[in-house]
């Protein structure tokens, strides 16, 4: 991201869409600032993902949930590894202020 | 990390060495939770790491030089990313609480 160099900078009061920027793009790795603010996956539907993922939420609040599991409230500091191919999604972001997430992808 | 799911979490009040735990390890990349209080480089050492280092400072308060430059202020949200073999020391962390980084390591 040229110019971004802070986590908490440059959040938009208005987020209709997720706003997901990368940090750091290596063929390896992909290190990318997610911020939501009251954003869901569409109902019944599940991320499969190609790559890992391994995500931090720095912000706000979010509920989290793998498919057969229970949900998993995140507040900021958690962190959850998401296996390749492990089916989630995110039932419910805080609409009251943004959250901030940091994902890393990995092979 | 076994139990450890938030990296604001578990933070000794006494940190006479640097805490650095890893919560992820693969191959390619390692996911670390480092802990600083008032800890800084030895005066006139350097890091000349292997690997590249992206790290974001999450609480708390740095010092950060690169080789040759001005030193950088990190504070909450900075983050930095750090070439193999780019030479860098931290040059003062806050003594009056706990500075929390997350460190990923990739080739």
């Amino acid at each position: 991201m040229a110019g971004l160099s802070n986590l908490f900078a440059e959040i938009p009061a208005d987020l209709p869409e997720e706003l997901i920027q990368t940090l750091l793009g290596t063929p390896g790795l992909r290190i990318e600032r997610i911020a939501s603010r009251g954003h869901a996956s569409p109902e019944g539907s599940w991320y499969d993902q190609e790559a890992h993922e391994w995500v931090l939420l720095l912000k706000g609040a979010a509920r989290l949930r793998f498919e057969g599991d229970e949900p998993i409230d995140l507040r900021p500091g958690a962190f959850v590894n998401i296996p390749a191919h492990r089916r989630h999604r995110v039932e419910w972001t805080d609409p009251s202020e943004p959250t901030i997430w940091l994902a890393i992808h990995y092979p």
